[in-house]
């Protein structure tokens, strides 16, 4: 599901937040390392602001005053820090803005997901980038008319990587009610107020074309909303998964990625996993073909219990899974001789992904149909290079029958 | 449109027809030019039997018989020789059999429709191969188990051309009111009888994808259907068109192209090309790129009126101009010289043809969500090899921004 990340987008974007962030923010592109520049600016602005207050102090308030001046100095200094490390990680300033995320995030957990879906783009970035040193990750960010905005972040033609893009969006505005419906999968209806409901969508969404067929493809996806309906109450929810799509099969991969996933489930509940892992080989199916578009993973929408503290530690861990499940995978292969052959299996497998991409993924369609969306981030998914051979059939016992059959019938990796 | 030769596929057949005509049928595939062989058994069969009622004659009945007799057999011998004539021409034997079509076609529209496919699919097959002359077409005819079947021509990896189709389907059976609903582009209601409706839809489809980057890919579809009402009403109706997707816009070409169809239609009302080439330039719109899938042609659907004869003469008319259309225009270029990236430009704009076809195409969509539909054959009209770059923009003023705008804005090539 290419989902949230890829809902409702808008034109490109210059540059976002506060005043402050506009210096931090360049315009359009930039390669991934040049962490954006300025910023102290802002940070000196605030100290000195606490530092004339103490200077104010000086002049007759007593110790109690002073010591709390320094205490505030000090708990100041520490959340520059910290934002001063944010945004060494993250790949472009939120759309939110860094500080008011920081400033918000205890009491409003829809800022702890943003921070936590920018961090996770910064983190799988920085793990793709380091395994193609050729490569960089050219960095879009864009607004929406309507609403917020997002940050694409593209490596394409590298070494390894063939085509990898990790996007980030967080939209919001109104919605109307036959839209919120779609939005739902359980399509649940909202009371909205002249036919309108406030929402909010984030998401961090990212799809991994390798070169060498002997490395699958990874996609991945975590997102979150919130409508409000007419009497005020929020409805909220999680959706997300990790899935892995090989051109052929390795046993060991698969029990490896499975695992890491499981694990990250069983950290929140037993039953999480085995569901989740149904869910994602009934979901990404094509039905035309009668093939799965890869060997699964874990896919979940719509959740909303326990509760949204609970949730949100969940989708924490499986963002947190990623690159483990995923990065060890690519470093075993991507120096793997492969055949023309190989690559001629790929290229139509990347074909059968094309397929489910643009005839079933519900976010994929979900964008294309709306207006304004921003086109060039929800077909960030589609490969590089794809192929279609009319009556392609691998000969029986092959590697390649070896996959389509576990494409066919989905296995159990881990128990 | 892929449509009617699209529609409702059935699992492979292997051989189809009366009796006599299986063993001509020879089952799976063969190459262009092998024509089947066998047949002498049933035209010996023919020509027995008359033979043999005169020979009754002859042991008394008058000159009178005998003069009928001479006239009959001469007759036969002139329809024995058209279906010899027809059957080295079409690719396979037709779904409804040779024989009964010829018998059929004085009262029976439909069967002069199913020879016109036929000998279309035919036509322009043998103008393809005579164009590349090292690659051959393979045919597979398919049978539909709920009624109908077709035959797949297809040519892949040849020296001129990458990919290139033309397909045959006849099906019938019964439709629920749904289905029937959705095959009319107008979405008349039509009264069914225990919600079931009688149908028979025909067509002949083809997408041929040319390698040389200054060939343009060309797209040509013309079918019929019937639909029977509770009150045994009988609706028909005619869809189809040609259109032409470049990869570089060459205004000869163009011009070329509008012309040889319009004097198709002019033919038959002057008011034909213009009403279906806006028609075309509406239908082929990537809605999401606010481009038109290439620089248009004509098409048309359910059309009913003035009257079934007129509609089959025009639709004739329009089948005969594919050749005339398209090959003149692959002649003048298949030996141009062309750069690697004119290739990739054409790669790229393979990944339009492939989003136009399996997000908006109604005869793709409503094929690839019939249960039982002949997938291979449906997806043909998929380019061998597609590319999708992020953000890719050519520069201004280039010959890759030039074909872009006339797709942004569609233009008059004829008046």
């Amino acid at each position: 599901m290419a989902a949230a990340a890829q809902l409702l987008r808008g034109a490109a974007r210059a540059a976002r937040g506060p005043p402050a962030l506009a210096l931090a923010a360049p315009a359009g592109r930039r390669a991934l390392g040049s962490a954006p520049p300025g910023m102290a600016a802002g940070r000196r602005g605030r100290r000195a602001a606490l530092a004339a207050a103490g200077a104010l102090g000086g002049l007759g308030l007593g110790l109690g005053l002073w010591r709390w001046q320094q205490a505030a100095m000090a708990a100041a200094e520490e959340d520059e820090k910290e934002e001063e490390e944010l945004r060494q990680r993250f790949m472009a300033p939120p759309v939110s803005g860094l500080r008011e995320l920081l400033r918000r995030r205890r009491r409003e957990l829809r800022s702890r997901m943003e921070l936590l879906i920018m961090e996770t783009q910064g983190e799988v970035c920085r793990a793709l980038a380091a395994l193609d040193p050729g490569a960089t990750f050219a960095v879009d960010t864009w607004e929406r008319k309507e609403g917020g905005g997002g940050i694409s972040c593209v490596l394409q033609d590298g070494e390894v990587f063939e085509k990898a893009g990790v996007n980030v969006s967080v939209v919001f505005g109104l919605l109307s009610e036959e839209a919120a419906r779609q939005m739902r999968s359980r399509g649940k209806s909202l009371k909205a107020k002249d036919g309108k409901l406030p929402f909010c969508a984030m998401g961090v969404s990212s799809v991994i074309h390798p070169k060498n067929p002997h490395v699958p493809t990874m996609h991945f996806n975590y997102r979150y909303f919130e409508i409000e309906e007419a009497d005020g109450t929020k409805q909220w929810w999680f959706g997300g998964g990790t899935d892995l799509t090989p051109t052929y099969l390795n046993e060991e991969d698969a029990v490896h990625f499975h695992k890491t996933l499981k694990e990250a489930c069983d950290k929140h509940d037993l039953k999480l996993y085995p569901k989740y892992k149904k869910w994602c080989d009934d979901y990404f199916y094509i039905k035309h073909r009668g093939e799965r578009r890869g060997i699964g993973g874990i896919f979940f929408d719509d959740v909303d219990s326990p509760s949204k503290e609970e949730v949100f530690q969940f989708v924490k861990s499986c963002a947190k899974a990623v690159v483990p499940c995923y990065i060890p995978i690519v470093k075993r292969h991507c120096h793997d001789s492969f055949t023309p052959d190989e690559k001629l299996w790929q290229q139509l497998r990347r074909g059968r992904y094309v397929e489910f991409n643009l005839v079933y993924d519900r976010g994929t369609k979900f964008g294309l149909l709306t207006p304004g969306s921003r086109i060039e981030s929800i077909l960030m998914s589609l490969p590089l290079t794809a192929r279609w051979e009319y009556m392609h059939t691998p000969p029986e016992s092959s590697k390649e029958a070896e996959i389509l059959e576990v494409l066919r019938n989905p296995k159990d990796w881990v128990h």
